[in-house]
């Protein structure tokens, strides 16, 4: 992901914390010019995402930092595994620390939710993608860290796709009036997508040469029916309530698409830590049981 | 809150989901004018926050929206509670619609995390806080997400309070240098916080005066002990790995305070949407059957 | 168009404009608290675009400025016709009128020169559409402008479509790759584009299934064959060199699209001006010769 | 000119490209890491300015980016003339490419219609000046622009000149009132220019010690008339419907500037395009026929 | 002054204040809707000015704020005199309190000092200037406040005026190649100072036809012989070390102007406060000894 | 002190001089490339702060500048003192030379002043701190400089430490439940600090447990009985009027703090020069003399 991208969100997030002040404990507890070895250790396993993100936050505050990389955007990692390995100013590494690790564990904890349910749907036809329930502010890279997991991104926003839903129906005053004037507004580049709650609704949208469906919150026999009725004509999407549960059943209903809000609103962080030692003092192990400390706290 | 700290996030968010091109289904499908009237509705229970926030996306595209509001932030309500009646214009509620629910499921996912574990702790002196692992750019909502809940802050940010933490003592040489050195750059209207592993670095830092205390990842046992040997000379906060089954077993031990990062991190967001009927259409009922539709989906 | 996608537009403009210093020339001639009634004049005839955006920076310098429109964004006017009255703080008028104008006739110019060739297209298939040669700031805008002289937009951006051209093709080692990766990363909103120089490699493009192609530089004659080869199977964009002269032939080959880089990179500005009287003065007439004055200057 | 000045506007240019989700073809087709050689050319023949903007949107998301020069800003070049060569990554040029050739293109359109007029007065002594009709969120460039072609810049804005148009001589009552008002607001640094349409009015200033006059839309003899009159006491500005085919015949008739609008508002874009190549691919040559491909499409 | 050129400093200092946890006093010591009555009192006498911005800064937090304003910018008021009487939300008035007085104690010791020096030239020719010694940031305002105590501006930054300082006259190679450059480059708007040291240097100078002159740390014998030299052919800008005790005597050579730095960058600011009372309490009197608490602390 | 806390301020301030037009002067009088040598020169003697901030704007317009730099941020420097030696390029060292001064003046004149009453206070127990009295958008440095000057800082906004005024005890309705309300507001981390008036009011608060006392405009006699009744159990700050004359007699009455609003909104700027030499000219001498031209102007 170009750095452009996700640069402005950065350093806002480095800003927010630092505050006016800066950070208190660094600038009292070590002496300017301190430097320090320090590893970015996923102390549970999982699929990391946000690597590059979370090093061009600590290269922000120091820019000469020296980085290896043990573990790329996408890769699997055990408990323990440490991701990087750092070497730079211990007062720029402690201010950054957070923002950097908050970043990482949030975009890694979507992409460790998203393979757990692209794994559960290996060897059927069905991809899992993303939605626009994402957090304000992150949508691009929350969008990449489902790509890391395997999955795919519906649209990124309002302008790159039609979808046609429950709300814009009911005001359109119907299907049709709703997805022919959808056509006249969209380019030659965008396909239009209809949400439907019952196969009547479906074979409606089939008639009018709709690209793709939104199938909601269907029954497995709901859903083996469209699928039938539909015959390749348009892409399906199962969507409501997919659990990690019940996905392996809904993909083997032959759907196209299993869309999961909850991988971007509600996906639990992955637990990351930063373990900071002075650069004349031992060399770091980096076995997991090393990194157990300084795991908690505000 | 001061609308003046969340509008600028607000607007961010709008335009990461209008993109350059606006929402195509809105101008799509409906005519320029449409007026519609819309309820904001919790599709399951908890409690309310963000709220405010919600209305202030929604207002922003249609400066004349009517409110009514029926649930006011930091209340708890039932599944299918109606939080909020609109009237407005059908295309600006439509374009807002995703990046007003974004927030207000967020927030109130938050609080209503927060909520559950303040009650579990009811009867006893403990306190609920959060940390500083919160999500980019959101901290000031989140924050205020946890007090709605029941909860405390810690420190907002790096500058308005000293949290000396394992990295900190470790690069800096010891509980001694570090206490000491922060001393001299905190003002008289900051307090100095410890991360002890240890009932002897807790007893270190007592001696050295240091007003508040993180006990990382101790034992019930150890927290006893921490409490009995503090006698009331600091604040004491228990942190790490605290769930919600364990909760009220550690708030016992004495402690004053409970810090759980997740709540900020890693707690699911609450399901909210937005269901809308043309003006001139019948009257929405509020009963919760009646607000199953449109429920998921990009 | 929603007023959020271009008011940080029309604010930087207007400070680019004012400066540090603000308007000398009205502070020094003006006294503060002059009302004036004002019009706005399309001293040539075309199609209209931006009026909103006009309105909307002179409001912001005077927010209670009142306003008559006499025509609407996408209408057809004649030499001299007044597009709206106003009435307002005269200093606030002259500080925004050059801002105002200067998005009013951009936009204008760009609606009149894309109504110019699709009337040229009356009675074919053939729909205009603009491409991503826009002046930098203004896509969003420049775009809309294009759907009110009744063209069609193209892509918004890099990444809501996929448009793989030579240079792609090129690096990518060939077709065949360039279109399977491709595939690959696009979700399924999004429709790939293939630009072909040749028959053979539209043929080529056509056996990968690939949704729509631009034919590049090619004449009548090669059209006419892309047309008959494609047989409705993908959607066919002409592109390269379209002048008005040639628009129609090009047209009636039977391609569905045509692309004009011109319309948004060179397009001449309308000519419109704002006259302004004292409030007090003699009520202004509205006939195209009253309206000679003020055309020049920096 | 100095970065700092156009940074912020390529950044935003390069956001509005690449919108939240990136370049979805350059990710598709060529692999990360892919190296590539390319030209910048200039397919028509012109004036260049705005080579180095359009190297720091290259160099902006390619940071290592190797460039030679082949060009100058204010140089003027022929038919398929190479600009300059790069080396570097190939998702970020092509990511690059579009906002790059956007500015230079409309740049060096504005330089070449400048230089093009400023041609035709060589022997007068009257020079080319541009207007505050500009571009919103481009005066600073476009301004350069007119620089690189040969012509000089009017005010830059509201606070840095003062040019008392017929709008502020109408609401002020009158020439008298409106130049001593200006005198007071005015600092020692700035000069005072009005437009005037008669002789008369001209007369006027002249007693009244104007610094400069706006002859606009004069006849040549009016303006041979003006000359007399002012016998060096006052710069002579003529304005408003100065075309090439009149623009000699203006100047000729003795006045010191002739401004014209449509430099900065209605230049066509000079038609520039990005070649590229596989680095371990055959070299590129640079004769203009080699640069044929890739003109078109959005 | 036009509120675009203030409101985003104003909001940056608000949230500069308010940081991301807002007003943590006001929160916790004043129920939410109370509503206070206030009255913004000058402490100490002098000359008015920001009081528009200091409202603005008030009624950004409270925007339906009751405001009678009893002074205006540019007013000289005595000890104790209240400037504006406000009717409010309580907690609105207390966050934004320090912002709007902040602002408007610095500019109105800005607009003190200049009025001041002003006072001392009465029946001289010369005029107060200031200079680009401003605060980074408040330019616009700093400026506005010198014309608010009777001073006028200078340049209001690099780009309005050309001022030929020792430096660039060194680095150049003197002053004929300084003068003649700079001639080149500025437009027919912009006037050319020129810094001199000796009146060798002013009689070069004039004889170049330079517009104005700096006449730098001269004697005032010096300054005498320049006015003599000079004879009325350019402005003449006395500078350097001109104390209100040594002003009039400078003035009394007869210079144009006298150049002050210290205006903008060392003015004490005046001592302004904002006196509250809940709504419902007695009538505030505006006496200045009943306006003596609060005035001190962060 | 981290760059990106200054960063910003110190671009904005760049563009705020440079204006649309950039530097007339420096680009009308030296050839492009043109390279010098020079030297920040302190005037007067004083404590500096801002070097490296003044640097950062020098280095900002021309990236590969050379420094030398001959005193830091805290240390005392004698008149003429050279704290810097550059060479780079001379237009970008004259177009950023006066933002960098302004910066380095105003920062290096509050270290200055502050310095002069820490001096003033050896020997006593009390501390300098610095109030929120700042300059709008400068906060963070001012306080900055005030610690460079050997002072402490008190609240650095509104949400960093509760300080319960007059206002708010007006407001709330007395000194219990404006305490009791706050201690519900604060955090575990934010101490607590009451403005009393009188003796009565000390002991108020003291029984209410609060944290710090600012003691307002207490007589001297009021400030050791104010330290007597307080006895240790809270921090005592005397604030309201203290002048470098009055100090050490605060001082000496025990209390641990004076609050000084003016060190940070009246201390008068240090005076700061650059001084330039072509690269090819003589070596420059560091002597005070040496250093005399080009103090003034504009």
């Amino acid at each position: 992901m170009l750095p452009i991208l996700y640069e402005a969100l950065v350093d806002a997030a480095l800003r927010e914390d630092l505050g006016r002040g800066g950070d208190l404990t660094s600038e009292g507890t070590i002496p300017p010019g301190t430097r320090a070895r320090g590893e970015i250790v996923a102390r549970k396993g999982g699929v990391v995402a946000g690597l590059d993100v979370a090093l061009h936050a600590l290269s922000r505050l120091d820019p000469v930092l020296r980085v290896r990389r043990f573990h790329a955007d996408g890769g699997r990692v055990q408990d323990g595994a440490v991701l990087a390995g750092l070497e730079g100013d211990a007062r720029a590494l402690l201010a950054a620390e957070r923002t950097a690790l908050n970043l990482l564990g949030h975009l890694s904890g979507i992409a460790t939710a998203t393979r757990e349910v692209v794994t559960l749907l290996e060897g059927t036809r069905a991809r899992v993608v993303c939605t626009r329930k994402t957090t304000p502010g992150l949508r691009s890279l929350e969008k990449y860290a489902v790509r890391m997991g395997g999955g795919a991104n519906h649209r990124t926003g309002l302008d790159d796709g039609i979808l046609i839903k429950d709300n814009h129906r009911r005001v359109a005053g119907g299907v049709r009036p709703a997805v022919e004037g959808a056509r006249g507004r969209a380019g030659h580049m965008v396909r239009i997508e209809l949400e439907v709650d019952t196969i009547g609704e479906l074979e409606e949208g089939l008639a009018l040469g709709v690209d793709a469906f939104l199938l909601d919150n269907m029954t497995l026999e709901e859903l083996r029916e469209a699928v039938r009725v539909t015959d390749g004509r348009a892409v399906l999407e199962a969507s409501g309530g997919i659990t990690p549960g019940r996905a392996r059943a809904v993909a083997e209903t032959g759907v196209d698409l299993l869309s999961l809000g909850w991988l971007t609103h509600s996906a639990p962080s992955l637990d990351v830590a930063l373990d900071l030692t002075p650069l004349d003092g031992p060399p770091r192990t980096s076995s997991p049981d090393a990194a157990a400390p300084s795991s908690g706290g505000p």
